[in-house]
């Protein structure tokens, strides 16, 4: 796994150095994120298994590690081999993977580091049983089950003894699989707006999740892992006492999108700090209250809205990203913002950080107003 | 540059063979499309440069060439890079390039291929001399005017007076720089839905476009290259007299959002034929009117609405694509549509071709039923 572009940046340039568009990380706020997920965590007892979806990049897993975390979880058997390749240790594919040759890669790299895997289907015991025992190898195996997002999964809660339970026996007799536990995730409920509804969200997947759990006791059935959260949700699952893997990912970053949740006193959750931008470059100035950027959404997803402009401390609210075309960002400068000349670079915060990252190759790692770090994002376009 | 990700298929390979996500190319309507175009432009006198913006990929430019094309147009310094490198000769980077670093790689590039620039900005003019003449290199360059879209260019028309007329002047006036012409793109017309709107915003387009060559006449400005349109218009550009350059890109795959514009009898535009889709499998079937796909929005962009359900002759109307998250696609399939099983392969329309384009490293191009070609997409993350 090669890296296909150059970096934007060299070590020790100055942020006006960078070449744009370029994904820029400032250190500080991300560090503070690390170690305020750390301190969040450590008195629930819940271990943190940070998504990688988000970041895909073994350099980040191994500081999330560094700090505490049990180990990654990440979407694709392609993620996983980056994180393996890159030295990370405990692994889990929080999802399905579905055919013979993708079984047989995950298998195989059970050789370099734990690389467990999710079903909700009997056939993918099976298969991904064939799998292990070509290649001689254990998997830990979970079991996804459906906790209110109706995307994966078989039903949780009273459904578990015709869901759940005999899919998890069904690992467990499987002579290379070991049962791992549950996958409970529940994604719509990361984005949902109150707190009142997030936790009434987060309560309903916490009892199916209990229900389940005790099922699966009564056939027998231990959970080395009950798993789910996301940045959005994560207090709720860590203080349920029913989940004990925390699979939050989003949290290193910060997007516009979860600036939207507001906490329980109606205010923006602060918890967290932005970290991650897109460097832009005023491309073309044409009018008095107009500029356009060199980044579009080649460089910046818009699949949660727009991006939002960010100032010296905060975000910028006198200029607004109006349009996002493929290779260009229409900016609207109100009227007490100074005109923006060709050149001048700006901050952009994503709406959506993993889709993001996902376009760039690089990360460039800024403290000071200069340029530390340079990592590579060896997971950019591991889709598969 | 190099390719980060291994190719999802193998020559020979049956369509189930290939893994997924996949970005695949039907041949048989890849190359109706090129021929079709080319048919179309050659009574006109139009000479068409294709849009690499699209296709990211010489192997696809040097087919257009071969039918006739002058050349190709991109964005970006980068996706230039790739075309040059890969054998494209004749190439225009139909934007502003702002920087120093960037205005070197335009210059230096010029020793290998043509690469023209277009400029809205009298500094622009000015910072372009510079890096032409530190690299010893003549480039050409062209005014982009404003014909509607409201993002880049000077005004044209009764403006060309203050803005493209003094613009032009400096290009010619700059020792290492030759004037060649107008930049005069109308992006947002292309998905105006119906055939009367994209005619009257092409008209007052086209009529603009007219008084600034006039202007430019007038100061003794030849224009070498008008150049402009898309899939959506081309046909009145071609036709209007004025233009002689056509950029079309996304005719070569078209999408689903080009799939609803409308011809003069209302009906939905049959000139070009899909030849772009995103091979997904069926990774979770946990209900009978649901089935999850291995492709969210990190396979196939959503920017412009999400991915349509292909049949074995055109679009699925029994089942619905119906949400995208960063790795899961979800169909909602209707009462007639047979249960979808794991491991199933679906064809997806991409709401967008050019940013779904630019989220794979490789085209699987396939005729009968098998795997016949393998391209690189060498511009795939060019953004700078």
């Amino acid at each position: 796994m090669s890296i296909a572009t150059h970096p934007p940046a060299r070590i020790g340039d100055r942020l006006e150095d960078i070449d744009t568009p370029a994904l820029i990380v400032d250190l500080d706020a991300f560090e503070h994120n690390l170690d305020r997920m750390a301190a969040m965590l450590a008195p629930t007892g819940a271990r943190l298994r940070a998504h990688a979806k988000t970041h895909k990049c073994a350099v980040i897993a191994r500081q999330q590690i560094a700090r505490g975390a049990v180990g990654q979880c990440c979407q694709k058997v392609g993620e996983a081999e980056a994180l393996a390749w890159g030295g990370v240790p405990d692994i889990l594919v929080s999802n399905e993977v579905v055919g013979r040759g993708k079984l047989l890669r995950l298998a195989s790299l059970n050789r370099l580091a734990r690389v467990g895997v999710c079903v909700d289907d009997p056939a993918q015991v099976d298969a991904i049983e064939a799998a292990a025992a070509e290649i001689g190898v254990r998997i830990e195996t979970l079991v996804e089950i459906d906790v209110g997002a109706a995307r994966c999964g078989v039903p949780a809660g009273e459904g578990a003894g015709e869901g759940a339970v005999p899919l998890a026996r069904r690992i467990a007799a499987s002579k290379h699989l070991s049962f791992g536990g549950l996958q409970a995730y529940h994604g719509s409920a990361q984005h949902y707006r109150t707190h009142e509804e997030r936790r009434a969200a987060i309560g309903k997947a916490t009892d199916a999740t209990a229900a389940t759990v005790e099922a699966l006791k009564r056939a027998g059935l231990a959970c080395r892992i009950v798993g789910g959260a996301g940045t959005g949700t994560f207090e709720f699952e860590a203080a349920s006492g029913v989940y004990d893997e925390i699979q939050a990912g989003s949290y290193v970053f910060m997007d516009a999108d979860y600036g939207r949740n507001l906490d329980a006193a109606g205010q923006p959750i602060s918890t967290f700090r932005q970290s991650l931008f897109v460097l832009a470059t005023v491309m073309s100035a044409p009018a008095k209250d107009r500029a356009v950027l060199d980044a579009g959404h080649k460089a910046v997803a818009v699949d949660s809205g727009l991006p939002l402009v960010w100032g010296q401390h905060g975000l910028n609210a006198d200029i607004a990203f109006v349009g996002a075309s493929d290779e260009h960002g229409k900016l609207k400068l109100g009227p007490d913002a100074p005109r923006l000349g060709l050149g001048e670079k700006v901050k952009l915060v994503p709406g959506h950080c993993d889709p993001t990252v996902n376009l760039h190759d690089w990360y460039v790692g800024v403290r000071a107003g200069r340029v530390e770090q340079l990592w590579p994002i060896t997971a950019r376009g591991a889709m598969r």
